[in-house]
């Protein structure tokens, strides 16, 4: 049941640092344990469908490049059943833990609504299978509302309800697919949750609605069972000019908004967190402090450019810096690092999908052990907690705890009359602490 | 008492669209009646003291180019009493009817905290005589919590609660010469609330230190008997790496996870807005529909600069967008359009002071004119509400008001079991529409 | 011969500013005479074929959502015939004089390269016989070498020699159809001729590739007798990571470094300018500098976005500007006005297309006004001959042109032993001036 | 002769990459030998006395945070004497081998030309007694032209020819202070060479003001026998909207119109490069391409960052590529790595300015290893020479020196008839190659 497509790649092993292999893992040692947790259960990887089985090369400038063998020769079932087993099979070789997938991603669009559903409802049952064969997992499942041309102007956001319905009709059966093969979340990202234009928008009602949708998602998540998390996956913009979904800040204000804080949280990609003018740690970071992190995207952008390029992650101590906050906040419960990244257009190779993959999570893993050392070491952390030494006094606790007012504060000061000595950042000097750990 | 600075420039009259006197208003015609109000009382306009009595033309990278007589020539509150008199001077001859400024604007930093409060007041003693003078008001004050070293890494989110304190001690004085004055807001703009590196920064801490802040200020706000709006002021960096009040969704989630949306509004400027990578409209709009819209600050960036350039608004057709927003919401309550804006540092003569306010009053005056064309013609606001007709059918208003499970949802469409038929956004004909109304 | 498609629109004529007709101009009146010149022979307008008959509305989220009558249905010389027709069917309803094309908008690829030679060939005869017909002339012609798998890595940098072949195969096709049908110019955008990392690139082996293309396509140009001018259009980026053409001021180093800068000249375009970093009226102003400005696409961005949008010019300041600028380095002399704009992928109504090019040329010819009465008038150009006034002195021509050395010019200075008095640069003023001709 | 500000600090030594001892080296050992020569003179580093000497921790937003005991307690030039006393201190102490300076950070502005001169002519006695006693060598000198309002509108491009006769003294002086000290570069930067807005802007005159000034300080260092480099370094815009010397690029094709190519090179800045929207590397390997490549600033900024923040590098893989660019074009001959960087406005202690200096140090060290690495292994070089091998045959040869006519390729491929085969670009894979490096 092997796709000769990736039939020339030999299962990827971890070698050790010294391997001179490309495709293998130098640091990726899945059960090595670190921080008291084998590397595996830290890291949770998880492989995305779309960019990696779907997506032809296509850009806004170009047409396909790939030319996958399941792209063309038989009808789109036939072509899908192909697809599922080329995917595992690469999931299987790469060794990854878990996937994710739209459901469009796994079958196609049918003539009508009923179709759609019951080709959705067959390949389910494929990938059932290919899962039980392969032990490989699925981290979340997801509806892709953003693609056809009925979303073009919104799904829970449009201005016709009906595409609403339609809407609800997608994300019903993708938790249910999600449910059944034992998916560990559900992430919603509204690629068409925004805006082109305000002049045609109604933005108060537009958020309305996407607080409905949202509130109907977990209604029916706690009716069915689903145990696992909902996440929202922010995004600035593009292909909208504004979406709803900002950042991590938006977000929160929206869920406290329509009651949801305590029910979802978020999918934070890296290459969305900097689109958004945020480095990724903040991101990761501002969850934490709010109480809705979930999941990771780990594919970056570039810096140079203003679009969504959903790269493999190749920079070590931005990565490190990245777990580091996630170590921080005490780890992953359901959510993991999936890589929501696509090879280059150019690299049109069977192999390429591997050293994408091979060369991420070879950093991931490696960053994981510059983040321990982070953690086990202690001295960044420490360094922040002195730093607020002051707020633990009881002076610091009173003033934060609201015991003190305006005036009392004010009081205060001109009784004692002399001004505060401030104290340096020491931001070089933590930034080469940093690098020591590299 | 008039300042000898300005004495060659006559009041600033209205002398309609035919004058060619570059220093008369074409459009602001402040008793006009346009839809139903004047136009002094829909705009509200306020000059701001910082940039235009205080700033001396430096910037990163050189020193002061306006030799203002009120910089030199005397002790610092000799200088303060100087430059209030020249202030006065401008505001009266420009016919403006509402000033802005923070404590150290108008009085120098003493030696002691004391000596600070005592400067501060005295001079607050001088404004109330010059406001009695001239009939200019307060549209609101504000304190200068970034200047000063003390501040370099935050005043309320400060890691020492001793700099807190002395936070708490200008804001409470800036309060109390607010009500003093008659000021009609109170506004905080936290430019150094966030952090260079988040190495150094503890997020919920500091989170938490600003939101205790806020609340203090509400409570005495409340104590005291101060009937004004209480404003944040969003802008997503500079100074600081990142900025905790970030933009109009980030302070709304701030808001409300401080128990503050229904205490607290926004002032939104136009440069900060694009800084966030946000319209100024859609900062306005979001502002309305989350019922945080307080006020604004009109003055404008470059788009292809990424600092805040705070320059006069000179686009015609961009700022009749933000004021159509403005009266969609009903126009201004105790907000107002502030100049939080400064002529450029090589219009070095009295006289630019005027050409930049001058310009920019007539400016919003005719978009007031454009705007207010745009709300009688009715036609764009039409547009809107007939794309959104379908929400209000039984069925839309059903499912907005979650009478309609996720799976009833489903169940109509796929016994429906038809595609719905999308409808043309018809942005290019609304965007046509907008420019007859120029 | 005329298409259902547009059967319903009336050719669209001059009503005059009265006019409440959305689909007529209020201020292009195309045999007005403004500065002694029709207006039509001053804006040269050109609507270009790719995104307003071929583009199907996909964007890199989303598949097609136009549903144009000539994308399916026949074969795809059958459906090019038919998009040949319902093109001039738009160009002649919409009055416009000029249009642009690539080589694959208007025939398809076919299974070889002779293949392809013969189905461009065919098409030119029908483009030929429609322009015959209709009178619409031919403003440039271009050949698609980005969007075919073989240009992924570059057309004339690319990696392998075959494929320079293969673009000068096209490229050769192109100029010939150009001559043919009468094109004025022959335009050159190098989607794909540039590098997405340099990991894998030979910058200085890439840029004599280029060099060596561009002569040659010149020394073609003289060989068959194309009188047109050859014209580069810069973009800094995207599809790229970075092209090799980023801006004007590059493309005139390239040129000088290849002996080409008397031979080429620049298509600007107005979203490209601003993605560099650049306003429009500085690239047009740049190339007026440097002698190398040709021809205009006046398709804006959006300032939040950091993608090519090619939207419709909308607002009025900036497009007198920008003209303008045009008018001051004397108009055009082959090059034009071409809206290189897409409708929004939601407009998807055939009159949609009408009103995008029926705003943007009124809003253009509007916007001739405003510049013609800034030229007229003389006042901006005036303010700038005075400030540079002392250049004209025989010090200031001595120095400029090299009669005064460094010694000499600093030796003027110790004599003289004083400082120099800085004077206004007049910002706001000039400002203020612009907006009184709007 | 040491100050006691940094009489704490011992002189950094190289420890190695174990000790524990945040102000040692532990990668920068400088005379151990890499690819043939010691790390000191592959390196060259240099320390700026603007921002670690002169800057008093202003931003725009606040005041001085430094309190040296070199900025007050003395007239002018009793406390420049103070600073270079510090400075030199500081120099030493680091084991840098060269420094750089304006004139004007050295020794201060007088009350006349003749003074200003006098004063700095002055302090340049002290200067080469201070690299006379501490073998600190001069890496470049330079003139400020940009920070006092005479040059608020332009040095060599202000409308005022004056003005221009001031800068021409100025940099004369420079220079000549320069072979004095034995620089070996001589850098402008052109702060102030661009424009605020193009309404009061001559582009054309500037540009020729420019290219004369420019022409005339290369006549003069030849006509005093100064051998060493004339560098311009690119910015692209702040403190202006838009500076001339925007990029390489820009600079390349403004010394190739002034006749400069072979007498000019460029300086040129990571923080600058990524400001203008091209990586680092992108600017080093393209001066290198056009022969212009001449020395560095090291200082990065921040991705999110919009303005000029001239940080500390900290991140090696970047800094890594960056080096291995330079070294793959033959390294530095009599340019260095200048630190034109600035410790954060809250590092206020005088150990923050070596952690700065040591980190970036020892940072780049490592990073020179790792780029050596790349050197010696050549894999990352093969894969860009086999991938162009096609231009290397005779066809490739024939097509890239012009003996292949547009009609001769195009005659090639048809009579072949066949496509061309795309081939992988092999992005990922290298750069996982990169990472095996690091
Ligand atoms: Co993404
Ligand atoms: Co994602
Ligand atoms: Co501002
Ligand atoms: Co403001
Ligand atoms: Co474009
Ligand atoms: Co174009
Ligand atoms: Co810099
Ligand atoms: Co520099």
């Amino acid at each position: 049941m092997s796709s000769g497509y990736f039939a020339d790649i030999k299962p990827i092993r971890y070698e050790g640092p010294e391997s001179d292999n490309p495709l293998a893992f130098r640091w990726y040692d899945k059960d090595r344990i670190v921080l008291g947790k084998r590397m595996e259960d830290h890291l949770r990887f998880a492989v995305c469908y779309w960019h990696s089985f779907v997506w032809t090369g296509l850009d806004p400038f170009g047409g396909e490049t790939f030319l996958r063998p399941w792209f063309t020769g038989g009808n789109p079932m036939e072509l899908a059943v192909r697809k599922a087993e080329a995917a595992f099979d690469f999931l299987s070789r790469l060794g990854v833990p878990y996937y994710c997938f739209h459901d469009r991603d796994v079958a196609p669009e049918g003539a009508t609504p009923r179709e759609s559903l019951s080709n959705f409802r067959h390949m389910v049952e494929h990938l059932a299978a290919h899962q039980q064969r392969t032990g490989v997992k699925l981290l979340w499942g997801t509806a892709n509302l953003f693609s056809h041309r009925r979303y073009m102007a919104g799904a829970a956001t449009n201005p016709d309800p009906e595409v609403f319905a339609m809407a609800a009709t997608q994300v019903k059966a993708a938790i249910d697919a999600t449910l059944q093969l034992g998916g560990e979340n559900y992430v919603l990202w509204g690629g068409r949750e925004g805006y082109e234009t305000l002049l045609n928008t109604d933005l108060r009602q537009e958020l309305d609605q996407l607080g409905r949708f949202l509130n109907l998602v977990v209604d029916y998540k706690h009716r069915i069972g689903f145990t696992g998390t909902i996440l929202l996956e922010p995004k600035p913009r593009e292909p909208t000019k504004h979406q709803y979904d900002f950042d991590v800040a938006t977000v929160y204000g929206f869920l406290k908004r329509y009651g949801l804080e305590k029910e979802v949280k978020v999918n934070i990609e890296a290459n969305h967190a900097t689109l958004s003018g945020h480095s990724f740690e903040h991101e990761i970071a501002l969850a934490q402090a709010l109480g809705i992190f979930g999941s990771l995207d780990m594919n970056r952008g570039d810096p140079q450019l203003g679009w969504d390029t959903d790269q493999f992650p190749n920079n070590l101590p931005e990565t490190a810096i990245a777990l580091y906050s996630v170590l921080q906040g005490g780890g992953f419960t359901t959510g993991g690092l999936n890589f929501d990244a696509k090879v280059r257009r150019q690299s049109i190779d069977p192999t390429d999908l591997f050293h994408g993959h091979v060369g991420a999570m070879d950093l991931c893993a490696r960053a994981l052990l510059v983040a321990a050392r982070m953690i086990e070491d202690d001295r960044l952390a420490k360094a922040v907690r002195e730093r607020y030494a002051g707020w633990r006094t009881s002076f610091g606790r009173d003033a934060l705890e609201g015991r003190l007012s305006l005036e009392a504060l004010s009081e205060r000061v001109l009784s004692r009359n002399e001004d505060v000595t401030p104290v340096s950042g020491r931001q070089e000097a933590l930034e080469n602490l940093v690098n020591r750990y590299i």
